[in-house]
């Protein structure tokens, strides 16, 4: 048994995930068991200070300065609280993956700027509190051979969903929607991974915007609605649906602003406008998840979305030949799931072997990821 | 023969400062030979991109972000130019130490700011672009021991100088003046390092001041003065250099405000006001290293200080029972000092031995320091 941890940091702000696995093997013959996870919310004001740290207008350098140390300490506690859950001893503990908090991401080049990516909290730091070796800054290398930093799990999800038999689809619902396609039989080179389209982003806004809630939660207002299929069919016909993968999308594309021009064009009830959005999420991920169905084919569902049940129901029926599950249905969370992949990638790393893949982020070529701190 | 990059990136703005050198064994058994060294100034809009990184004004995290990946593309493209003059292939070089680009310092938390430092240049950039291991960050984990992070050159300013029966003093003359003490027979851990006062920074004022210099070249202005005694004994009497070391100050001790206040106080000469300034920094060193004198032995200058032969003759003159050398004098200049130094923590990392010296940098014991990223 070789104890890790795999830390995730989202951009959400929730809080630290931490992911206690029990790992061996490399590449394809890794074998991954989750022992224990937990989220560490964040404490006192480092809320704060990484709110600060990520708005163009009141970052600075000091800031980031001192904010990746003070960052380091709280991915240092997430291990030392994990562990003591489990009642691991950290001298069982054979290394730390951390994807540190994303501060800024700039997939492509652009007037005077590098493409980058920019994650922080102290890897040294967490080496010195935990006395553990630590793998971190991921996707740094990714981008460093043309990718795009993005996604960074598809290798994990590889390793953690592959089935012989089965080709699964891994859709992700947060505010946009993504997939990570796993061909039945396939290598990893035969994955794909894209954005769908939108996630919770557009309901979230009505939802905002007419009850003045953060999300339609478990669906109830899209269930007491009725979808207007015509409002539906000028959505679908959004030139982004409409576009062949490898595709990125944002909330630059379906946000707040997208959102707006709907309520000024459409005269349509605040249930009905609401089920007509989920019907669009639903709608869009089951067209762009199509192409791949071939033969016996699961549709596993994380992220916020999935715990949306008219959102679930709609995408069933349009995907009647799916076996759709829930990320839970089948072992663990959504956010255990990133975390858990930080664990893969340093054991990646560790033993040598790559973590990127190139078909989903357009890497020219596969990397080992990340650099080791060793205690 | 092992050949390894070593990369410095001051705070002067000066460009890369790249040493080839060609290094085996570890601790104290390294043997390390300089095979080849260049300064490479930073070219287009880098320089402006630094400053801006650099100010608490004008930095945000979306700089930063970008700053990071063009720096690690500067830093690769200095390791291919130093292989190149030396006429070395990239497949002969065994890896590379990378001090990166500081853009802020905070020794001691204070107010909501974390200790901390941040170096930046991506490790996965150089490492991708040369073929080649490399190790970065150094500071950190000095950091997360308790440390300053700083100085970070005295493990490597051990093996390089180090010699059986002579006690040697390497004095750095920047703006502020700081001192390594290597004793005779002596181990790292009983080296000692402060900042010994003042350096060029007085002198410089003034020379901008009356003559719109940058600097008292080769000391020709203090040449021309006379030293006068009664403001030198009010300037020694200031309580820094009464101070018993492990100490450090900075320009917001002796700069830009502390000439004012000498100018409006003391109405002297230029000439003679330069002269004097030129003596309290020889006589701040020379009271410094006093102590340390005992049997044979050597001071060693190097920095920008180390070519105004006033200050020099001034120094020898306080120190008539001590060799003094300047840095060139032994072998190479002091960017490439810094630079080899790198190399040599690498060296450390890769083989899991330490490179910080707690009696140096404050730490609570000596690490390991830095990341790896391995090609």
């Amino acid at each position: 048994m070789v104890y890790a941890v795999g830390l995730m940091s989202g951009t959400s702000l929730d809080g630290i995930d931490a992911a206690l696995v029990d790992i061996t093997g490399k590449n394809e013959t890794t074998s991954v068991k989750l022992v224990k996870f937990l989220t560490v919310p964040f404490k006192g004001t480092t809320l704060q200070n990484i709110r600060e740290a990520l708005s163009l207008e009141s970052s600075d350098v000091e800031k980031i300065c001192s904010l990746n140390i003070e960052l380091g300490e709280c991915f240092a506690q997430a291990v030392l609280d994990v562990c003591n859950k489990a009642e691991i001893s950290l001298n069982d503990l054979a290394f730390i993956g951390s994807h540190g908090q994303t501060l800024f991401h700039i997939p492509y080049a652009r007037d005077g700027f590098y493409a980058s990516t920019l994650q922080i909290g102290a890897s040294a730091v967490i080496c010195e509190r935990t006395k553990t070796t630590v793998v971190s800054n991921f996707r740094e290398r990714d981008m460093a051979v043309g990718g795009q930093g993005a996604p960074i799990v598809p290798y994990s999800e590889y390793i953690l969903y592959q089935k012989p038999e089965t080709t699964r689809l891994l859709q992700n619902i947060g505010g946009i929607g993504n997939v990570t396609v796993i061909p039945k039989s396939g290598e990893i080179a035969d994955m794909i991974a894209f954005d769908t389209g939108p996630g919770n982003v557009i309901m979230n806004e009505l939802c905002l915007h007419f009850f003045n809630q953060e999300y339609d939660k478990d669906g109830f207002y899209a269930s007491q609605g009725t979808v207007d299929y015509q409002l539906l069919e000028e959505l679908m016909a959004h030139p982004y649906i409409k576009k062949s993968p490898p595709k990125t999308t944002g909330r630059e594309d379906f946000g707040k602003q997208f959102t707006s021009s709907l309520l000024e064009k459409w005269s349509v009830g605040p249930n009905d406008l609401i089920a007509t959005a989920t019907m669009f999420t639903a709608k869009s991920i089951a067209e762009a998840v199509k192409p791949f169905v071939i033969g016996k084919t699961e549709l596993i569902i994380g992220g916020g979305g999935s715990y949306n049940q008219t959102l679930i129901a709609m995408i069933k029926a349009e995907l009647p030949e799916v076996k759709v599950l829930i990320q839970e249905e089948i072992g663990f969370s959504s956010e255990a799931k990133e975390a858990i992949a930080m664990a893969i990638l340093a054991n990646q790393t560790l033993q040598h072997c790559p973590g990127n893949v190139p078909s989903a982020t357009g890497a020219k070529r596969s990397v080992p990821l990340g650099s080791i701190t060793y205690y």
